[in-house]
């Protein structure tokens, strides 16, 4: 674990300034000690260099005056990422399949995958190499797990949903579940059957808890790239591009298309049917009742351009003293015309 | 799996029109390929008649002449779902009761139940006839789960929860947890015991990640044939009643009453102890701090009349400009009574 | 379990009115029997006394006339939540650790836990005294539970997790998840890995289905005998101080940081980067994006102080007819300039 900071800017091949320095750990520069690594994400920080402790700090070279000991980086941020990876220590402990899994027999497990007690393999199901399928993971019937793909505890596979390579999947989120579908009938609400399927594609990310709903007919896509935070509810028949950005507790109903690279922040509601164009982002806690165009913020519930909705909520603050200032004009307005009506007389 | 149109029409008891063919599968009039079924769910698609390629279409009598093949129905949505039930592959690969389940002595599980391994029954539960428990679901103490209902993978129902016949609980959804009730003492917030329980009707569905919680007193209870999207909150002693559609994400206040066919639309949130009326419908995002009278949409936060929010809505937009446009009244307003009380002043 | 009236005066050391009587169980006012009971948790529903059937109440002294048997209380409600913990029934039904659970060589279990089937507990992680760890619970490398703590089934704890004592972690609740952090790279977003921890501390209650993430760097923490409710997500590097409340459905961004007793209800929202003072409560589907004194009451998405936003809500319902009344009082000042411009050029 531990290492010098010479071996570190030749292992993250990067200029390195100062004499050697044994590092063993990693921390922001406030909390840092005198053997951590830290790093200076954005120029508007730089105060922080002073006062700290760390014993070498990844940053611009426009800023390594100010610290003894540094890696010098055109891309501070993504550079500590890549430290940090030296400094991380994996989740897990166990190797092999489990005698305590249940792999049934028709199910293609690779050699090199790893398989934790209390998980479940479904006939059919391919789980390929270097895999790592922890308690309680359940992977239903003709399901496909890709290479060096992670599912976390108790992640739940339903039939036939397919997961590409690298992907990763956090506790308890549930893949492929039946859409949300009931059509009336004169005994009540009579479900849709939901025979398609869902597909996540390589490098993909999903965190906890989220719920990612197999398609009516077809299928449900999560493009490549795409990272996916705790608590997101995406409905049947949904396409989701390639590197989007879905922050914790988004919900997309049924049936709407994401380009790529959109961001949806914290809390946001996309309705049914809608198109979101590439890059478009949404900020926090909106609500999409519409198709979006690219390239553009939105914020707001109903969702409109997010410069436009700054100067709504702005102009919230000022709606109670606005509604007395309209009587008092109603009131002045009135005398007005009535004098004007008495003078106009008086002149008759 | 594969069978003919007129084996279909005759399974279906649809009148059909055109040559026999044989029926592979069901998709979308978009994707649907020469050996598949789709159908028309509304007469605003019919322009995709023209260019469909499917095999055959359920749809209404008024578009039967565009298509040579065809199942003429009154309900084209619903005996699309009809259909769709014959082409359906349930989930689920294994039938009899798991050596790898842990059953209580003191349970009580009908020998046509399905019971995954790492299912766990524990004592006085009763699992009825033809019921299917995946991997990892939790059946606590004096639980009653009916006849023909299906529990998914890692399903919770914690003590004394008591589950009608044909229902469906989808994976990771939690049934019958403490409600969330705290009491101020002078050591802190105490936990006052939730001493109820929680019961699902006959014919209700629940989405997966879903928390339903028991009654602090009494119980809380979820109406027959009521259908639940994923990742819903349901607080302690709410009443929902039957047939009602509750979407993603909607979160329910303690105490809280719905009637019956109420529509909550996505992340919905009401607030505790109101009462909503039979047949009323919340727009999505909506926040309800106040009782609501049935066979009424409404929309906002906080809600209003959903066609009132529309206006308010649309002026939000105006407001803005209508901010200038005051301060612009204000001031000829002013400037009038200036030259008005400089023209009285002439006139004297 | 059945008990008379006397026996709870003197378990609860609270005065009793009237005879004798044997008490079987507790419920509401409305609907306790004869042999139930009950409490008046607030002047305002006095009302219900006058028909209740409970057999005894406990309430305050000055509304002991209004029936036979009482026990009197200057905290009703909280001398309830102590008599209810007398009729509760505990979840759980097994003793000793599971033979089909997996504790690793390496973990080190206290022989009072309670163990269930198809729990997993990893390497170098410490089981205190008391614990009980329900079925399908995850507790990774290096976590630590303390004593007297209960996780209930399927809750899973990521590496490094540290628990206090006396927690209560209800179903399906992931603990110490990877944060959501990425950086853009040239290859697409790139995983930061997350090398802190989480420490929840003592007499820490959270929900069912809950996210809470590990920081990134550093910890991220949830104070002492602070309640968390259900679905509830919490990003890396948050701090939560003690005795908060958080309820269901509320999403706190990264590296927020809130003070004592604070209390976000239902649906919340909270930006990253934000501090909210101790004491402040913010109201139910609120969107906060600045930091926020304490002490203070606030509502709305943008979030202003409460009783602003109520003003504000007020005259939304007003600003359609306002946008009306703005559009007569330009038509009106534009007829008056005419008439008096008319009126001087006759009088010119």
């Amino acid at each position: 674990m531990a290492r010098t900071l010479h071996e570190l800017a030749e292992t993250l091949d990067l200029p390195v300034q100062g004499p050697d320095l044994e590092i063993k750990g990693v921390a922001s520069l406030e909390l840092a000690g005198e053997h951590d690594l830290s790093f200076l994400s954005s120029p508007k920080h730089a105060s922080l260099l002073a006062a700290t402790k760390a014993g070498a700090v990844i940053l611009a070279r426009d800023h390594a005056d100010q610290i003894p000991r540094a890696l010098i980086s055109d891309n501070p941020s993504l550079d500590f990422a890549r430290a940090l990876r030296l400094f991380e220590k994996e989740q897990g402990c166990l190797s092999g399949h489990s005698e305590q899994a249940f792999i049934h027999p028709q199910a293609q497990v690779h050699p090199s995958a790893i398989i934790y007690p209390f998980a479940f393999i479904g006939p059919r199901a391919v789980v390929c190499e270097n895999c790592r399928l922890f308690c309680g993971v359940y992977v239903g019937e003709d399901c496909r797990v890709g290479a060096h793909s992670t599912l976390y505890p108790n992640v739940v596979l339903m039939a036939r949903t397919i997961l590409g390579s690298n992907v990763i999947i956090h506790p308890g989120t549930v893949l492929g579940g039946d859409g949300f579908g009931y059509t009336p009938s004169p005994h009540g609400l009579e479900k849709v059957p939901q025979v398609g399927h869902l597909v996540i594609e390589d490098h993909v990310e999903i965190g906890a808890n989220c719920a990612i709903d197999r398609a009516a007919l077809g299928v449900t896509r999560i493009g490549r790239g795409t990272k996916v935070d705790n608590l997101v509810q995406i409905g049947h028949n949904v396409a989701v591009g390639a590197d989007c950005i879905l922050v914790s507790q988004v919900g997309i109903a049924g049936s709407s298309k994401l380009g790529d690279r959109v961001t949806l922040a914290g809390q946001v509601g996309i309705a049914d049917h809608l198109h979101l164009g590439d890059d478009c982002r949404v900020g926090a806690k909106s609500g999409v009742n519409r198709s979006l165009e690219g390239c553009k913020d939105y914020l707001g519930s109903p969702a409109v351009e997010a410069r436009k909705f700054m100067r709504i909520a702005a102009s919230w603050n000022r709606l109670p003293d606005l509604v007395k200032r309209v009587a008092t004009l109603e009131k002045e307005l009135k005398a007005l015309k009535t004098t004007k009506s008495e003078d106009s007389h008086e002149q008759n």
